[in-house]
């Protein structure tokens, strides 16, 4: 996989990087030192050689190893974030990025129809997926019942549930985020325990994914 | 200006509309019938010639006025919000989009060095404009005078102040966000009531500043 920025490049694992493509006119010293003081692989290019593998690159492109996705045992603390077959990589980037911001550690997906980590989402996610365990799994319901086996509290988002800030939150608690079309799937719903809802005050009906998502986040978080 | 999209063209008002470029494979019958009904002018095309014209356009590209500015004097309500020059017309549409879901009614901008209202904005904030002042001011901080004169208290976001959730909030209230680079200026910062804050509890220290301004327009709104 291909990525590239500045800041992307800065919060890599240097174990994931192959090898660096850089623009000739690329002039970040610390960058350049911090590759040949740690022997990484890398090409100097004319940029336009750079503009035909990935536009708006920097001058820099990073190719690294795919994603590891990890397993659910992995989960060892009291929030855990799903998204129930999520589409748009921006939102996706953008909610990995909201809940580091808030110091969780696992995001759960399924392996079927549904974004999974690439490019987009590395850049959108701003350096944090190094710090987010992406977790994929073929079965959001099991992953769910595994969830409640250790003691978690299983909150879905959608429309017509509690007002969000009237809950007591469990200690133990996983946030279901549903897709940007459907909202979460009737199976999924089944089985959450609350539906929390955010009020809309204005004309138009629904919010932004990532953006209802991070209201959640940070109340759910804090 | 062009804007595209159904949902945005059954959001606009109709007398901003000029004309409407329908591709011949246009099948929206509603949007079809509302056309004809209202007498709006329509031009039959192509598809290739739409697309010539704008990017993505779902079929129908529709010709509107331009945007027409605010005056601060429309203020009515308590909650009004200042974007102190930013930068990036998905974050000022996204913004817009979150303030209208909470009734927020007011958007105060400044003349220069800001985003202004385009068509990425019109896309981003799903609709919403049409229930929206934006108000273009020539000086911020003369606008945060007038609405320290009729009662506003003025919270601007930044790291370094309160916690969001600590804060007792004014009934007139308003909210400062700044630049996606920068922050909020130094003179603008100086006339804060209150410098409020996100908790950041992970490696990255930065959120989206659309993210960023949904959590606080919902705590403040709320």
């Amino acid at each position: 996989m291909r990525v590239t920025g500045k800041n992307v490049f800065n919060e890599l694992d240097i174990k994931n990087i192959r090898r660096v493509y850089l623009s000739n006119n690329f002039k970040d010293k610390n960058i350049i030192d911090f590759i040949q003081k740690n022997n990484i692989k890398y090409v100097l290019s004319e940029q336009k050689v750079l503009d035909n593998m990935l536009k708006n690159n920097q001058g820099i492109i990073i190719d690294i190893n795919d994603y590891e996705y990890k397993n659910i045992d992995i989960i060892d603390d009291n929030f855990v974030i799903i998204l129930d077959h999520l589409e748009d990589p921006h939102n996706f980037g953008a909610i990995i990025r909201t809940a580091e911001s808030m110091g969780i550690k696992n995001i759960i997906i399924p392996k079927d129809r549904s974004v999974v980590v690439n490019e987009t989402v590395m850049k959108c996610s701003a350096g944090t997926l190094n710090h987010v365990n992406i977790i994929q799994v073929v079965n959001l319901v099991n992953a769910i019942n595994y969830l409640k086996e250790r003691g978690f509290f299983i909150y879905g988002a959608e429309a017509d549930g509690l007002n969000y800030k009237s809950v007591n939150y469990s200690e133990k608690r996983c946030l279901v985020v549903g897709s940007e079309g459907k909202g979460i799937s009737h199976i999924v719903r089944k089985n959450c325990d609350e539906i929390i809802s955010l009020p809309m005050r204005g004309h138009i009906n629904s919010l932004n994914a990532s953006v209802a998502a991070a209201i959640l986040i940070y109340e759910m978080g804090d």
